[in-house]
């Protein structure tokens, strides 16, 4: 089996940019062509949202920050859009209330694809007589920036249609023609996962400054960073299913204290999606409901969870900065969106190295989400995509099974509360260099 | 304008009882047809369900109490929906929780008609052999019994949709073809409503055994009236403007304990629906926004509301035995759901004696509704149908612009709890006999 | 074993009305005796209060409704009381929040005490020249109010502080002094209650006039009452248990669909206060943790749990009237607060005729609590006595082991909501006349 | 003035471990002083707990963790208390639910302070034989922990009572003798905090091993720091007023984005215990309500509104290390608990250096709480001490005028999370070297 995705050219200002609207705009209504109308409304939890809200907002994103910003004359036919599909943009003005949208169903979705069909054809009219340096830079770069938006919704229809699909009895698949690549029958049981070593060090992190970057991975600066190790691959569901049965989840010593409030209170007794079935586990997967391959990688664990599983096998998540020191030379492939499995896959075999970096699963970091030394946020609207969230959020890196490899590179930070499950998240152990504490797995 | 809807045959056991059953069932499809696929889908508060959830429970009432119960050899190829369309009868299982029914996306529109064809088809076969009288007695009544109760859901499927279009800021109508009978410019300011009264006495209540009748009617039983006083006509809009404008909501000596939190916590200033702009008032309508018509009953108040009015003015509600003494005599017509107003409308002139007791408002009663005394609960599912209810819940009597008219009789109890404003629910002022104090209006 | 306790002269204005003052303002202190500093600041849920507050609240009603508004010159020392004493009569100005009397700290119990002194200082100086009748009627009768009032939290003092205790896993007796009557070791086991059947009529109902009641026993009116029979006794603690051993607490059938949702969601299995250990059933007591007298009737039950132990054992609650009517002979006597006990007792024996209809426990009626024909609310603060309550409770008739005999007579409407378990409530048995189902017991 | 306190000894082990013992010891009932019995019971929101609590947790720890785990034979005649005052520790047992220390009223404040002579009886005892070095050194250190964990619970006493006390609309002080220091008449306006600036380097963080620290201060690391500034004082009253006047609290731009949720759904206006009478701001002290000093420290503030602070006048705050960095040499002397103020003051003239750094108030920094490298737990109840807390809080630094001198060090790390407002909680603006945005003050 061959993991290595070709690599779509990073989405970035230049030759190609109308292409690549073209190619990022199609890509999000293929997602949605295999979902049901009805499909398209329902927002399950207020951090999810309708696939329909999804569809126009990243529409409403080139129209308020581009079209209204920078084409002399445009006016927007929608004008009551602007209030439904502004997700949390202060600067350019009041929204629908977040917990609230799935309570419309009005516009339709046909209604939806028309407001994106208005959009293309006005961004087509611009992108043609766009020069992507020079004076028309600015605007250039907001399109490869809407691109980018896009990109990360498409993982949100993704991860959120999951969440509406799961909540339903009947178990109803995203998709029924998803290629599953479950582990051999020969193969026997799985490897260890080794560990590979990192020197201490004074190490240079964030973005380089090469291409496109979200503002939270600059600047580019310095950081002392201990000895550490790595395993060469994440924690797989078999490992994870030990701790399980370790009682893992019945510990109260191996949970952080919030943790063990919120495994109290919701019940958790596994990751999100697994079912047990007598002695069998089962998980709601994008193609319906599937045996849980022991080998392939775990997803849809808290932080909380993440951690627990750490301190258990007497290891601990690896720093932001560990990860991207390790993966500094990694090339940006795995199973992401564009290999089309949706769901974490076991690694192909022992392999060399670092393996599954990208792909799969994000993986749980222990660093909080804070803006890097140096960091200033800009004004208006772009200030707020990613700075305001700073706070109580941790950060994973990598990518999984639902992320564009365009849309990715060694200095992305991804960032979720401690509690959230419905990515798909993951973790890989690190642990201090020369550490001599044994490590399940 | 004549306000006498053709009255359609009650629904009884009999002669053309599959010709009825044919008829209310495609009733409740023409109801959905003006709606988008989305819909059908949402719910907007536990107290109400999506539409595609009323169009398969309806149809599950008759599976589940008939096809299952009575017809020997049939098996339902939709096993699952039992789990999901199953409102709340313990008596027959498990139920997908009521909360939760808009977290659902499949089955889908198309896949729950399906389901009514496969209903309405095994229904058929039945009814084509049913002999209404004798053996299948028992059977034909549970028809009946089934199409009443899909009466009562077309009407909350009207009242459910309007709460979810309601919540929407672009004000969707439900139709844009509905007729609006204005109060005609030259017809002059309303005339106060009079008063009619009736001596006491220890009168029948209840119903008295001919034709159908739920059994929350019966035992029919005597009853102590003293002598009271009832107003011609439900109040109005514009008399609820006078209360409104004189600082009802702001008043808290006009309320009951309860309903005083009620309406601080929710912040209540005007009946729902209803919207000021600048000194005029708007109200949402199945036909989308409107201007409030003066003169038309005032709709969607709590039982709160309209007792906090009737306080107001020096008045108070009718008990149901009262309303239903009052009501003996008059027919059963009105601005019913048969004359395809779909909302409150003014009645056409000063009329003689009591009008607009069927049709326009449902009416809220003093009276809390409990068993007369006497009543029966039947085991099985058939006794879950009231009985369970019989707590902390307001008896309306009367009906609405979105009740069938054959669906009602003189009898008929509504209830609901003092704080549901969601009904097309109203109010008629009573007050004792001889009561010299001043009414509004 | 004697249960008649001497019935106090009932609190009427007229001669002796200072003596009676003395005595109740006296019994509300002694009530306290018992008490650390400590109890006297909790509050454990919105509906009870601290004792603090109690014995505040019921000075600071003297104090508003007499002294302020009839006293020329009266200037309270202690303005800010206003707002903190002040239960609910918004007529008389704003409230503390009621479920925020439980953070306040101060007024400390030794102030409260010296604002009893005070007001009691100023009352008597009123009551040693008031004439009962003539021009001072008015405000005799308001301090006969009072001391009814004050009676009334008297019974709350007692039942809030059991309610504190009891949430300690330590478990404190208020009083480790109260005298225990158990079951003779050798009365064997209880006869079952016996029925007395009652005939049917237009009864009148409510309060004749002589001496004092409240408004909500007025006026006095007709009422067709079918013929019933209810049982001699409560229904006692062994007969409950039978119910809970046959499953009652999880059968949905036996319970009102409100009922089921609060059982299900409070995992309620037994009344409150009891406790298993092991086969046996402990309670809670004023007197610290008891084993239960399967021969004492059962208390501490919501009307949601007496009206499904009616409905198991095929037989329904009385309604007020029938309960008024049944009770219209019998004197006002029965383990009641000035008994000492604290606690419902088995009855003393097989007896004659319907026993313990008052002590023990308060009996659940099935009739919502509602005006009576041609109530009228006062208007000011005594209307917002009861009349403003009138929604959503059910009455409950007889009076309990913590209310005074002084405070009670046959037509005593006392109200709680459905799911209220915290007062000594229990219930006695009603059935048609003639019905043949059989009756547990 | 004088803010030099007197440094105590800091809490180790050695010579003179009993006499701190009984000093430490002493202070916790002498803080107690002041406070009415009722002011020991209440709990006003499940982050506080009553005095009551606080005095008999201290007492557990010693007994649970020294008496019971080390000296032999020890027995407690008090063996409930150690499920009712067990705060958070899994390795030792169940624990009471903490939001509901505010139910109980027993054990009595006398019978906690019997417990608290017991336990101090047998720790003198044990104290007079212990030797601090040798094998006695571990008991020696647990002896030394429990100081430390005492002297941080008697800045609980504080916080958590001037929590209590400020809800009530009486305003009751604490003390009424605390000497209040105003800004002189003749003292002129204030002066702009002037900025001190630091090298960027690679800087040795946490504890250097001499004496005693939390093991969160461990181990002592490496950190790359860039240049930075400091303001010489922390942020004054009158400073934050300006942010207040110019709409700090109502401009989005300003917040992070759960800050933002959470001023607008708890509708902050200003700092925890300021109100506004006309013009003038008062704010209530644990020496009762006062006109805010605008040349005191700002305190009560939480994170969210530190930050936006800092946004708003185009600085940020300084990282744990910065502050390290920056306070290295300072003395740790200032206005803490010792100098018996209880209130933050303006500090004395425009001095020399960084000012204030300790006492006052605790000064929020821009780091989350995370573990330092290498970081290990220890197993046991010690390891629940810090570790299990660190997700989702961020560090304070410096110590307030509730805390004791002999309890801090440059390397203490404090911690709440961002939302936490009752403690005495402040900051100091950093900026990055060679910043040129103007900075208010």
């Amino acid at each position: 089996m061959n993991q290595v995705a070709t690599r779509e050219r990073p989405v970035v200002a230049g030759a190609g940019l109308h292409d690549h609207f073209r190619a990022v705009r199609t890509f999000t209504e293929r997602l949605c062509e295999p979902l049901a109308v009805e499909d398209h409304v329902v927002q399950t939890m207020p951090e999810t949202s309708p696939t329909r809200w999804h569809l126009a907002h990243v529409s409403w994103f080139f129209e308020a920050l581009i079209l209204k910003a920078h084409v002399p004359g445009y006016r927007s036919p929608f004008a009551r859009y602007d209030y439904l599909f502004n997700s949390y943009y202060n600067t350019l003005g009041d929204q629908w209330p977040r917990p609230r949208r799935g309570v419309l169903t009005r516009p339709t979705v046909e209604e939806v694809y028309a407001y994106r069909r208005h959009v293309d054809a006005a961004m087509a009219e611009l992108l043609d007589t766009l020069e992507p340096e020079g004076r028309d830079r600015e605007v250039a770069d907001l399109v490869v920036l809407g691109l980018n938006h896009e990109q990360q919704h498409q993982e949100l229809i993704l991860t959120d249609i999951k969440h509406v699909l799961a909540q339903n009895p009947l178990f109803p698949a995203y998709r029924d023609d998803l290629a599953v690549v479950a582990a051999g029958a020969g193969e026997g049981p799985e490897t260890p996962a080794g560990w590979r070593g990192f020197a201490e060090g004074l190490y240079h992190v964030g973005f380089d400054g090469a291409g496109f970057a979200y503002d939270n991975e600059t600047p580019r600066h310095r950081q002392f960073v201990e000895a550490f190790e790595m395993a060469e691959r994440p924690v797989s569901n078999g490992e994870y299913m030990a701790f399980i049965a370790d009682g893992g989840y019945r510990r109260a010593e191996l949970w952080l204290s919030d943790a063990w409030m919120v495994v109290s209170r919701e019940g958790w007794e596994h990751p999100l999606y697994w079912h047990r079935e007598g002695t069998e586990w089962y998980e709601f997967t994008l193609g319906g409901l599937r045996r849980v391959d022991p080998r392939a990688p775990v997803a849809h664990l808290s932080y909380y969870e993440a951690d627990a599983y750490a301190r258990w096998c007497g290891a601990r998540l690896p720093t932001e900065a560990q990860w991207e020191v390790a993966a500094a030379a990694a090339p940006v492939t795995g199973n992401l969106v564009d290999m089309d499995r949706l769901h974490p896959m076991a690694a192909a075999g022992p392999g060399d190295g670092l393996r599954q970096l990208y792909g799969d699963v994000w993986e749980w970091t222990a660093s909080p989400y804070v803006p890097y030394p140096g960091y200033v946020q800009a004004g208006g609207p772009l200030g707020e995509y990613n700075g305001k969230f700073m706070c109580d959020q941790l950060v994973l890196r990598g990518g999984s099974c639902a992320t564009a490899a365009s849309h990715l590179r060694p200095t992305y930070r991804n960032f979720f509360p401690a509690a959230a499950r419905w990515q798909f998240s993951g973790l890989r152990l690190a642990r201090d260099a020369g550490g001599s504490r044994a490590v399940a797995g």
